[in-house]
């Protein structure tokens, strides 16, 4: 809290947690109940279906964890993993970077393919990996979908394509954690194995529930696990537990109530807008972000348009300009909250997340706000110049298709 | 409701009502309780009495009704006059219109100067009407502080010389629904006898809370009003019979608790900003307004910076173009509501409300979106100009004096 | 507040205002909003007709008002009275009496039949008057349905009646401010003209939210009055303001919008159970309290089972015991807030309210309660006694008729 | 969801999840934030030091987790012991059960010593198996302080002294899930070394909050465990990447913000009730409950006074009557939620909750509707006598011990 009151509202622009609506918030002002009640599965079991069509799945089987996306990271890689077990993956960012770390220090023998920070995941270079492990040795590809951290989405249906012409057995294991429910996602279509996602970010929830979505091929591998010796053995994230009680509309243990009933909110809002709608508005906003930067002649981190992320843009500041400076400067005289660079781009980057429940003039107020704490943290940029390049472009694209 | 979900926040940007700050809305979600507990009146008598400082005033007496502001200026009118009772008051806006209308239907004798729309009361026509009814038949004179139509304030304190100077008796009552707790009020330097408020505006509730400050004066005015046959019998808004209860903490009928537990925490905000600095943010909000309407190269409709209101701004567009064409398509397309023009500047003027809890970066996002909204309806503007000089001065302008 | 924090909840037995249901809590949670939008309709215009169904009229008008009850009586006092109109009817404690005060205050003749408290209004009594007044001079009849203070439901079916029999054109006023939404109320079928109904009893609200059913006798009757020079001229309360705005789905003035979001939410609960549900169900509650009083060797102040009040019950303490005191000492030591005796009775009731959102197991906490209180003050009644009873009868009477 | 709705509260009398006070439902309301920014550390910082108050601790670490209560007993094991390891503990009721299941499943050895369900943990025994373990190679011991399922309390003093006695160094781990925050907890003085919370309990939260202190001599333990080979090796409940973060008021990953701020909110009730208070009033909610069941004839499922819970009373229905049909009678008729008989007892019990926010009244109003439950399923007890003998206790005992 601060030492005095701000007014009006904070502007939260930080790639997640996101803004809760209100409707979703009053949705999650739920008294106490008894998760064993004849009622409860009213409530529980169409959320497991509604759930999985923002992941794009039919096939799927989702679980919901007390936890934040973290957890099902773990989840993921232990219900279907044995200690020792190699895996594959990429390194272009924070996230991609501490997901490697949990598999290492979870036991599993990690193969990281390292990009350079503002690419992603490569294709070929994963094909490649996978033609050369003829033994299939690798049980397991592990994508992060949306590089939160520097902005930048890869291409996980290319991934898919790259493991099927290597004609390789490994599961497909993908983070979106910043970009389910907010970019396209197809988790049938890209035969994903494990999808993960949290609820703070394009489910404008709070963050504490966890959701994955397996499929039949990784609940498969999933099974049999139990009696193994070099089991990655775990229970409160195993399947196993949820399975016995999901079905009838009920959890192993206590669920979040609030979260349950504010996911149930949070869908309808969703399908109420329509998922491509969603992904549209997600598309047009992240554009009009990418009019202003190139507007105040800075650069994205992303390294090449194709990487660029529709939930979050990275900026780069001039060599000599302290971005973490300008965030805080940000926050303490705007009430703006812009997102931090993180490890390698601490203090070169900051964040524009634009993700979840948004549209164009909270949008255009965060770009003159950044117009401002640029111009007095000393990076010049022509005021108005962001705002004008992003207007315009919101003028001509509706965020809504139809 | 509209028919598809309109994704992000409202951007609310009437003159009232305002928005709620969050803690506000937490603090009145409340049970029902028994409104003559023992426990009642801890919440309420303190109320009385900090409310009294947002007035400007020790002196005074706050009441307060379940009611909008139109109940207070008839509670105002109706304790202290009796029928055919002449007051002496200026037309300027739809607001002191309505205001004169209710008096005249009530039974007054209503002596009206009419103003320029875009103007305001003229201490010296009012000193001169005062000098010229040496009887002393004026009993009250009626001003409205801000009227809200046109975006217009007018100066109280001159007001109150001219009173003075004129050396006449009459009670002064101040509608200050659009003033209060936004704009400098001095209830006791500028022997203000009736104030009125709404809690919609600067007290940053709901609709549904009336206040008035009363001077000892109209207190004294007021009494003995029941015994006469000429009097404007009321009993809903009649002071005597909160007297009888409110001293001890408890109301003569029940109250709004959601909207007292709301007032306590409202006036928290505005003690803990500091008053002062509630008075200065709006006058650089407005200001900045004023400085994006320049950059426009449009013109208020406040006739001379003297009059220019520090809660809302009315901008009138040129001939030919729809005024209330903007105001539906902001709202349509970008969720954007501005304030219509009333009456005889409908279709003339929008209004943008910078009143209440609000910061920068929500006024520079509304200012963006009349932008996009003008242009949008063939009013051409530089896109971002306003954004740029309105920016340019809040950087130079803290919302906080200190 | 208390001085140390009371654990557990606040068990609400006055007989309002009453428990809000989660659900209208979270309806009434809106940030603020634009009540001129073009969105604006779609809410209020369904409420309009709604509130109809709750009053069983199709061919009344619904009027809303920011103002508690009380608002209300002078609402339909003053929109269809003259200054010195003869209106006829009975007092038979304190909420009566209040309206009677009222009339006179705003200058109405009051033809006052004293009925003993613990009765209700006399039929027969009120026929002889109206065949009495050959000339009309009573211009209208007003009754309290329910009498809050006592206890005792007054028939209004029996008041149209004898209204009837006598061949009189009064109009019919009732205050159903303690009824309508809990007990029968056939506002058509037994033609009453004014209607009044405050949101904190059946309407399971906040106080705040006046409301107002019009007979087309009554509209024509208010009619013209603005006119006449012996008017009882109102703004606030006034019709005709709300009869221009209305049909739109606008007022004359700015709404409190929780408070309609609510009475949509809670018209939901109302249709959902089922209004004759509803009625059943207080009257079930009513005669499980009425169980409970008996068993305790207790009398009722209504002094006929055919007085009987569904919503509340007013239980007469013996010579010597003060019922204040065991409405405190329930209050401070059980968190129990059961209601008072008012003025003649004070003293010598306490009264248990048993209206709005309530069901069994509540009202039996609560009849625990007032049995420890007493027993605790010196008034013995034998330990769960009156549970023992109430439930018994509970057993055998679902809440739902179905 | 019920087909039709139910009018009035559900009376929640489960064990867990627990009745969240307004106030808590209230500060839980809050918009998402920047979990990274500088105010943060301001509402954090402070938990993390009173949270250990209900602890009774001021030794020992906080860690607090996006999780159920189940989460964090695998944090207490896998942050402190490694694949094999030996712990003993002792079965007797579904939680302490399920603990064992998870400690096996992840590959612990574990010693179980069998208790009749409905006694607890025996010292003797615990010191016993101890002094036979001359070469230490049990590292922990783990007890359930209040076994839910058969409202049992064990006695964690006297185990703690058993320890000692026996000179042996084996860690101590307590579920305190449905004590910590109801019943008296000595974290220091007992020397637990990890002892596990959850917030939907006795921290009157929403379930998903996973609270553990940790005694230095845990931490210890758990240090250096990373670089083994055998470690139980896990990311999401691992207490080094807290330590990290922690100090500076942060988290490795995004917290729930509405239950950091609620339980801001229940620290706050706890302490201005007073914990010794909170303590004294479970005990005395506790006592009437089993004074109803005696009262009734009934038993508990506790074997001997010695073992009562006070949080929760597991009622022995007799042979042939079926407590799964009164529980569901209770629920579908009374809006009565009780605790089911689980595993071993599924049938044989139904269980009344009376931990977290309660007073007398609730308590009173689900004793009756137990009564009214039993009865309608041809237990015949005696229509309020549970009442009665509850109420007389309760009027003998103050909730609050000053």
């Amino acid at each position: 809290m601060a030492a005095t009151r701000r007014p009006g509202r904070n502007h939260l622009f930080v790639p997640g947690p996101t803004n809760i609506p209100d409707r979703v918030q009053r949705a999650m002002l739920v008294p106490s109940e008894d998760h064993r009640s004849v009622d409860f599965p009213a409530l529980t079991k169409p959320l497991f279906e509604d759930t999985k069509k923002v992941y794009g799945s039919t096939d799927g089987t989702i679980f919901l964890f007390p936890a934040s996306g973290t957890g099902i990271w773990e989840s993921a890689l232990t219900n279907t993993l044995c200690r020792g077990d190699k895996v594959l993956t990429s390194r272009y960012g924070q996230f991609s970077h501490l997901w490697i770390d949990m598999a290492q220090r979870i036991g599993l023998d990690v193969v990281v393919q390292e990009e350079a920070w503002g690419t992603g995941a490569d294709p070929q270079k994963i094909e490649e990996a996978l033609r050369a492990d003829t033994n299939h040795e690798i049980k397991a590809v592990m994508v992060v979908h949306n590089e939160t951290a520097t902005g930048v989405t890869s291409d996980i249906g290319a991934v898919r394509k790259a493991i099927d012409a290597a004609g390789h057995p490994a599961l497909l294991f993908v983070d979106g954690v910043s970009s389910i429910g907010s970019l396209p996602f197809r988790m049938d279509e890209w035969k994903v194995d494990c999808a993960i996602a949290g609820s703070q970010k394009g489910l404008m929830l709070p963050a504490g529930l966890g959701v994955i979505c397996v499929s039949p091929k990784a609940l498969q591998a999933s099974e049999g696990k139990a009696g193994r010796n070099d089991r990655l053995a775990h229970v409160y994230f195993a399947w196993e537990d949820h399975r016995k009680q999901n079905p009838a509309g009920y959890f192993p243990y206590t669920p979040s109530l609030p979260l349950l009933y504010g996911l149930r909110e949070a869908l309808a809002c969703l399908f109420e807008e329509g998922l491509e709608n969603v992904y549209h508005r997600h598309h047009v906003l992240g554009e009009a972000t990418r009019q202003a930067v190139a507007a105040w002649g800075l650069k994205t981190c992303a390294k090449d348009p194709k990487w660029n992320s529709d939930t979050v843009t990275a900026i780069v500041v001039p060599e000599g300009v302290d971005a973490a400076q300008i965030i805080k400067h940000a926050f303490v005289r705007y009430n703006l909250a812009l997102g931090a660079g993180l490890s390698q781009v601490a203090g070169k980057v900051f964040r524009i997340g634009h993700v979840g429940d948004l549209n164009e003039l909270s949008l255009l107020g965060a770009i003159a706000g950044a117009e401002m704490a640029m111009n007095d943290c000393g990076l010049k940029v022509t005021p108005g110049s962001g705002v004008a390049a992003a207007s315009n472009y919101l003028r001509e694209h509706p965020l809504n298709k139809n």
